[in-house]
Order: structure tokens, then sequence, then C-alpha cells
């Protein structure tokens, strides 16, 4: 069967909720004991106990569901973090808290519970749709942190805030960055204090 | 013929310094067209020209070779940005050109001119010995610098010294280490400065 050729890999087809999430669950499953290089959509079905033809009713290629599970991922990421952070009294606990969740879940997801290493990793590294929405969302986050940390007399207001939020960026990413992050492991627990002190050195007014 | 094992690597027979000198430079554009990781010592001595044996009074191991190239490349990026930043005028500029140049150089000697990447980065992954000395020489010099800048009223002095060097030190960590500058090398031309003005900003007295 020629699979259609679609330079955005989307979803298509009836939007059938539950058949979605299952196919995607399943497909999580597979990805994680064969992992997803090597498997084919072929394989996937045959797994799944669907036909072919109907997976690709629902995705139009395996990235597309590597994209679903990648996006499942992050945003799952995203939502614990904000979720941990939003309860931090001030904008410099907030920031030491973001640095420290993120590369505490990034490490619990990546490498730990559910070997989902090889999907970001390819994800990463192409750029998936999924991962510039990740990284946009951890620079929302830190944008509303030092907006916060400004206003409140915190942080310096001088240096524009594209700067102070593109470099502490910069700071994180081999601790959010599967690929960086392989490397890092051994220094997952201790990097984000002392680097956490460092940017607030930066912030101070 | 066996090779006798020695946890780390090192010369041993005679101390001629033209034949050892010899064999590094063979073996060096050996592995730049062969790569460091399949080739074996007979691949080397039939290459060169020498016998096994006779490559064996110099070196005890492949590995010993490599970390001798290792160990002049690393050098060379040492000397090679000491020399640059000794003519800055403050301390200030010399942070700003310790970080400027020693990306420059990682780049050049790890990803253009001499295809050095694989044995540099199987170096970082073994954490060889000549790695550790690299690292360490990178602190020292950032060490002086800092040191500097507070003597002359550039920096401040709260912070104990170590968490300043340490955390400058991994922020500059992904622009130095190969396994993790590959992945940056879109960055590596405008991370420096930004990093730079956010560890300055850290610094101020």
């Amino acid at each position: 069967m020629s699979t259609p050729i679609s330079k955005s890999p989307s979803t298509r087809g009836p939007i059938d909720h539950n058949v979605r999430t299952q196919i995607v669950e399943a497909a999580d499953q597979h990805f994680s004991h064969y992992g997803y290089e090597k498997t084919t959509v072929s394989d996937l079905a045959k797994s799944i106990g669907f036909s072919k033809a109907y997976i690709y009713k629902f995705f139009d290629s395996k990235q597309a569901i590597g994209e679903a599970i990648c996006a499942n991922c992050l945003s799952s990421i995203i939502t614990d973090v904000s979720e941990k952070i939003s309860h931090s009294p001030t904008a410099s606990v907030k920031l030491r808290n973001l640095f420290k969740y993120l590369v505490e879940s990034c490490v619990k997801l990546f490498f730990q519970d559910r070997k989902l290493y090889e999907i970001a990793a390819f994800a990463a590294s192409e750029k998936w749709p999924s991962t510039i929405v990740y990284e946009e969302q951890i620079k929302q986050l830190l944008t509303t942190i030092i907006l916060e940390g400004r206003e409140s007399g915190e942080f310096e207001r001088k240096t524009p805030i594209d700067d102070t939020v593109n470099s502490i960026f910069l700071v994180m990413s081999p601790f959010k960055n599967p690929l960086l992050l392989q490397y890092n492991l051994d220094i997952a627990e201790d990097a984000p204090p002392l680097l956490s002190a460092l940017i607030l050195r930066s912030l101070s007014p």
C-alpha cells in the first residue's frame, strides 16, 4: 500500500477519539519494546490487531503516530512542571523550581519509566513540530516568571527581555533536550541548583 | 601478539621522540581517513610501514596512540585560547574571549580541519586522562580570570569562588565537549555572546 506523502505529518480520516487514543497507546507500548526506528506501520498493525489500511485512516504515516506520542509526552512534562511551580511563592523560587522539575521530569520520562528516549531523541534531531511547541512553552513559562520578577522588583529590568529569556533558555537546554541530556545524566541532580544560583545572580537588580 | 593490559594507557620503551612523533602523526592521518574505532594496531602498522612489534615498543595499545593524538589536540586548543586571551585588557573581556575562542577552536578542531571528532568524542565518553586534564585547564583559566576580576573590582566577591567557577564551567560545557557540541553547531556562533552577557551580569558586584 502506498502512503500519501505529506510534509508535515498530520492526522486524517474520521475523528474517532477512542480509536486514535487506542492506536497511540498500543504504538507507545510497541515502540518501547521494539524501538521506533526499526518498526514499520505493518509491524504496528500486526501487533495492535488492526489492518494497516485502518491505521492509515487515522494517521498518515508512522511519524504521525510518533508525533502524537511525542506530543503527549512533552505536553505531560509541561503540565507537570507548570502545576508544580504554580504554588511557588516568588519569581526566584519559581525559576529554581522550573529548572529542577523540568530536569526531573525529562530524566523520568526519557530515561526511566517509559523508555521514550528513542522517539524523543529522533523528534529533537528532526525538529518535529511537537518539539518546537515544547521549546516555545518553556520560553513562555520563563517569560512569565521573568516578568513577574521584574514587576515585583526581584529582578533587574535593564536587559532586553528577549536576551534574558533566550540566555536562560540556553543555560537550561542541555538538560531538557534528550540528545544532550543523555550525556548529562550524571550531573542532572547537582547542576540545576548551581546553574539556578548563577541565573539568579544574573537577574539581581 | 598479546598486548599487556594496563589500566591507564601509557607510553613505554626507549624514549625516542622522533619515532613517537612519527607514529602519532601517521596514526592521526590514518584515523582521519579510516576512523579510530575501526582501526586496529595491525592496520596502523601496515599503513605506517612499521612492524606491529615495533609500534608496541612505543605505545602499549591503540588507545595510548589515540590518547597522544587527543592530548595534542586538546593542548593545542588550550594554548591557542590562552594566547588569544592574554592580550585582553580586562577580566570581563578575557571571559568573553575565553568563551568565544574556546568554541571557535573546538568547532575548528573537532569538526572542520582535522576530522578529529571521532577520537575526541570517544575520549570524552570514556573520560580519558587527557580530557580530564583539558577540563581542569579550562577551570584553571576561569579561576585566574575570576580572581583577576575580583581583585580589580569588576566582579562580585560574595559567592564562593568554586561555585562561581563550577557554574560558569557548566554553562560553557555544551560548547567545549565534542559529544554535546555536535548538537550545538548551529548556535555555536550566536550562543557564546548571549551566554557571556548572562555570566557577566551574574558576576556584577
